[in-house]
């Protein structure tokens, strides 16, 4: 035993050196690109993703090097030229590699000598929010970013490069940013967050490019080496034993590209590490699960703080799904995302993925019904994913069960969302937040991001007495997780349900969603079924955000229509506008709504007690900063145990040109409950003519529900 | 000469008794089904169109007929069945041609002989809204399109059909439905309007095919067969020169239908009447201006009633191109079209198109800026078309100057709306109405389409004094329409210019716009010229209903956050919210919004006592009838002509995949008045650093405007 372990010691130690010393050895690397060059012009995506960065080269050498003092906010011009400057370094290394043209190297050589005349006499950002804050940018992590681009750049010319330059660029430009990231902004370096992973990511690389393994140590396990922060360290804590972000999948995704292209690093220049056998294959899943987030319109499902029109096809998606295909062993449907991406890296991963493509090896991506456990052991609530109909005919149900997600997460336990039809139905606000876009903010989170898309109102899940959950205090919520009650996904139905027990004093929330396709039915019906178990009188308030246009509700509308105002005074209430109330009454209550030439009926349990809300998003907004979006909020104020029941259902179809429409009709009718404790649900309705009967035994783990 | 007439004369007998002799002989003929059938054979959209109308005729087959006794609304049950029937027939007579098969033919014969044992029975149509109304749907229209589609149905099967059998279904069907739409419905019948000429091919094709010549000369010329009515007065009296219909694109698209498929049935029958030629032409002008009405995202320009999803996708287009093409020789740009459509006629025409697909014979479709007169003389105004850039980059500005266009007409006298980057950006709000949705007012127009689509304030166009133009009374509208001043589109821009002196007492209106690109820009800008003559003192309201988000105002807003009111009682206002207000002062006022990921900024002429409003449309609409679409109203009061001058630039582009954001800020800047008088308008503006300078004289018919 202590044999081997020498011997691997020195074999680790062997190739440290020979891939030390050879340059390009990250994304690109010296040995294979002959073959890559082959692949350039055999395999068509590879030869269009070749053209699209040979042509940001060929601008980029076209023009001045242009290296100004940092003076703007995100997406002003400076802030826009140094986001240029390393995404054309990187280029102009990649074409140069293929070409060989040496006008591409100069130009790195160029920027890069450029940078270090002048690094160092700038002082912090002007526009910086937070101290000690950025240097090239208002925030730390752009200049995290631009390390990580930027060293790809160097490894690509750095043979080209004298050793003059090199000593010069080194020392006049990467040591003192690593200093800025590692020492001057140490507390983000260390700290267990994205903004962390990219810091040690810059750092860790540029330790490896400039073999320096003092750098990559402090990479790896923190500016101390002690293992309590760095690469390692955030490993094992942000990500599940699922792999599951606990920022949700917009962070997620963020953060990939930092993970894997660091890990790929690791891999090339310290192969003996086994990075990708990290805690059982950690990186494979987190690529995995990154994707399962997803839905068919290519949508990141937007929890927490997202933007919503964030696709796969980003930047981050394409490292991620080359280097899990080529080194992680991710499996052909991988394929079919990059085919998607209609893009791949240059470099030895993509050259993998374009072969394989063009071998015909794709099939379709496997999207599939998961719970995803969240926290570093897996036991801190997770996220549930239904899903009926293979690919663009697939309905989903997202069941947000998973702890709080840092300063980024929203107050939105047991939310759900639904898609259908290619896209949105009932949907999440997502960030507050329009990205680069200086006039808003200077493209920052919005106050309304606090006030309005975090508070639980501005989501699918149940608000008691007018307050957010955990009263909208970070604190609270960080220190508590739903729990998972059961999880099932057979051929006949598919159920996920939790409890959220903390979010309210005196509330216990159990949520059960369950997507099930009654017989002769041409899609499935989402069963909500909420129990919220309190002792006390409450009031209860369960919104429903939907895109769409009303065009039925099956009770009288009392509608506002001389003068709006809002909902209420905190807790997000204050940004809605209330439109309508209504009063089902005693019998069921039923809102349809038109969304992209399709209906949605929600059939729910109602008594004389109920009022429906029929509300607008943007009340209390000066700055028009909030979209415009509409709600439905099934409202009861009662005393004990309150059960609500929402059946919905994609039905019929419009078809403008043609002028039809079919099945305006929904088939749910007569939800009636049976059986209401603590324990136990059991209720009936009718779809169509069949009449079902749902029992859930909430504490039995084995036979957790039947439907008859 | 005399001579001559009585020779045609011979020749269109001759002709008449051997086409009615010969069945089917409109669309599809006995003599080219052998080359029909290769053609499905040998042409890819032949193929896909017969396999679509093959899958619903084998649909059809397999089901019992159904003809049950009329009830419901537009969009119920009956009402899609009765739809369903005539939508059968004519597959199943297609597919009876083309393939030979029986049972397609036995199909029809059954429809037909069950609709002849019950049509006489029923009453009244139990839903009609007006009195006669109709009798097999709710209302007349529809009974009409319905002998439209079975009588070319009929038309396949009739030389399958027994003599007997013949008899029978002309005795006790065809004549009670001519009689139920000529006579029962005689007002509709000899109406110069499309529900009129619905009804007149109706009875003509049923003439033609039956052989019934009376119906025939009733249709051509009314039911007194003086000519006041009919199809050839319709013709007449319904287009203008240029081909344009008064209604609007939308309605010029659904009479296209009868007009072209009526005179293909003349032409096929009586070729001697030359239906074609009539008018110089006139129905090919007709299918060309449909076109020219719809922009690259293939929607029709949405002004009057319209509802605004409606493509050229749709069937009457296909119609429309197959014929033009077949039989008008209409020019190969048209294969675009079709191409897109992706469907062809099974019948000759379709032939033609789809072989000439197959010969590759398709070039782009020509989009061309154009002035299309309205009014039966050419002399009421008319609608301007500006575009620059040809397909999909394409920027078009459509100016509204035409005629009321009857009861579908709306109250908006040089309305203007703006395209760019395959979508809507200044836009018109079409028809207040959720078609064939029953639950919606039954799917009819519902009563917020008079009190808020109509009224001028919904459209982008100057409203005097809070009132709609004449007052929003139709007579009065119909009395007058505006009147062109000057079109012109050279190399370096386009401009339409006109007046309208009627809308209000005493306020008399000239709106210019110009399709402009300066030096280095991008794209085009939009100059906006309108001025107001008035002696008295009026307020000015000048909305822009925009789609996007707004970004940036140069001003401050004073934002309705904590409750929100109509801006008005009547004409409309009392259907917006008012949700900020801002005062934009002595220097230009600027306002930037983004929509789908492009900046669109609106500078403009400003002074102390303009005021501008963002609003939002949909108060006091109790059912939610209504879009809640935004705009934004440049205000003023004043005496004395008011000269408002906008300038409206597409810029910049945000990548939310990419997080990059290019030209986020507008090129124009310096808007100034250098002369004012009714006859001239100088004004000076800068576009970066370039000025311009821009004269309009506008009594001046030779160089009506200079850019300089």
């Amino acid at each position: 035993m202590m044999k081997k372990i020498i011997w691997l010691g020195v074999f680790t130690l062997v190739n440290m050196v020979v891939f030390a010393q050879e340059h390009p050895s990250i994304m690109l690397t010296k040995k294979k690109i002959g073959e890559l060059r082959k692949g350039i012009e055999r395999y068509p995506v590879m030869a269009s993703s070749y053209k699209t960065i040979l042509k940001s080269a060929e601008k980029a050498v076209a023009r001045q090097p242009m290296v100004s003092a940092p003076v703007d906010d995100g997406g002003g011009a400076t802030h826009e030229q140094h986001k240029r400057n390393y995404q054309d370094m990187l280029a102009c290394g990649i074409v140069y590699q293929v070409s060989g043209e040496k006008k591409y190297a100069q130009y790195v050589r160029d920027v890069l000598l450029q940078y270090a005349a002048v690094y160092n006499q700038w002082p912090r950002h002007p526009k910086r929010k937070e101290d000690p804050g950025g240097k090239m940018f208002w925030q730390n992590l752009n200049d995290c970013v631009w390390m990580v681009y930027t060293i790809q750049g160097y490894d690509c010319v750095y043979d080209f490069l004298s050793k003059e330059e090199r000593k010069k660029i080194e020392t006049d430009l990467f040591e003192p940013v690593v200093n800025e990231l590692a020492v001057v902004n140490g507390a983000i370096f260390n700290k267990i967050h994205n903004h962390g992973t990219w810091s040690v990511a810059a750092v860790g690389m540029a330790g490896l490019v400039c073999n320096r393994s003092e750098w990559v140590e402090m990479a790896l396990k923190g500016s101390s080496k002690d293992g309590k922060a760095g690469f390692l360290a955030q490993l094992d804590q942000l990500f599940s034993p699922d792999g599951y972000y606990s920022e949700g999948p917009y962070y997620q995704r963020y953060a990939l590209l930092p993970f894997v292209l660091f890990a790929k690093a690791i891999h090339q220049y310290r192969p003996g590490q086994k990075i990708f056998d990290y805690r059982n294959g950690l990186l494979k899943k987190a690529v995995d699960v990154s994707l399962q987030c997803t839905y068919t319109n290519k949508v990141f499902f937007p929890l927490n703080d997202a933007m919503k029109d964030k696709t796969y096809e980003t930047e981050e998606l394409v490292y991620a799904v080359d280097i899990a295909y080529a080194d992680m062993n991710a499996g052909d449907h991988l394929l079919d995302i990059a085919a998607q991406q209609g893009r791949v890296l240059i470099s030895d991963a993509g050259l993998e993925v374009a072969k394989a493509i063009a071998e015909g090896k794709t099939v379709p991506f496997e999207y599939r019904p998961v719970w995803i456990s969240d926290g570093a052991q897996g036991t801190e609530g997770g996220l549930g994913i239904l899903r009926s109909g293979k690919q663009q005919d697939q309905t989903c149900v997202v069941f947000e069960a998973a702890s709080q997600g840092m300063g980024h997460g929203h107050f939105d336990r047991l939310n759900m969302l639904l898609y259908d039809n290619n896209t949105e139905v009932f949907s999440d606000y997502g960030a507050a937040r329009f990205l680069n876009i200086e006039t808003k903010s200077g493209g920052r989170y919005t106050t309304e991001n606090n006030t309005w898309a975090k508070q639980s109102i501005a989501h699918n899940t149940l608000v008691v007495d007018e307050t957010s959950h955990f009263e909208g205090k970070l604190k609270k919520a960080e220190a508590a997780a739903p729990e998972l009650l059961f999880f099932e996904a057979n051929e006949r139905f598919q159920v996920v349900s939790a409890r959220e027990k903390n979010a309210y004093k005196g509330v216990e929330m159990t949520r059960t969603l369950v997507l099930f396709t009654p017989e002769g039915a041409a899609g499935p019906l989402v069963i909500d079924v909420f129990l919220a178990n309190a002792s006390g009188t409450h009031s209860y308030d369960l919104p429903f955000w939907y895109q769409g246009h009303v065009t039925y509700t099956s009770f009288p509308l009392n509608t506002h229509t001389n003068a709006l105002h809002p909902l209420g005074k905190d807790h997000g209430y204050q940004h809605i506008w209330l439109n309508a109330t209504g009063k089902p009454g005693a019998a069921n209550g039923v809102f349809t709504f038109l969304q992209d030439k399709k209906f949605y009926t929600t059939s729910f349990l109602s008594d004389t007690a109920t009022t429906v809300k029929l509300v607008t998003a943007g009340a209390n907004d000066p700055d028009f900063n909030i979209r415009n979006e509409k709600g439905f909020i099934i409202s009861k104020k009662g005393i004990g145990n309150q059960l609500f029941i929402q059946l919905t259902e994609p039905h019929g179809k419009t078809n403008p040109v043609a002028e039809s429409i079919t099945g305006a009709k929904p088939g749910v009718s007569k939800i009636a409950v049976e059986k209401k404790t603590p324990e136990e649900t059991v209720f009936s309705f009718f779809y169509k003519k069949e009449k079902y009967t749902v029992t859930i035994q909430y504490n039995n783990k084995t036979s957790f529900i039947s439907i008859k």
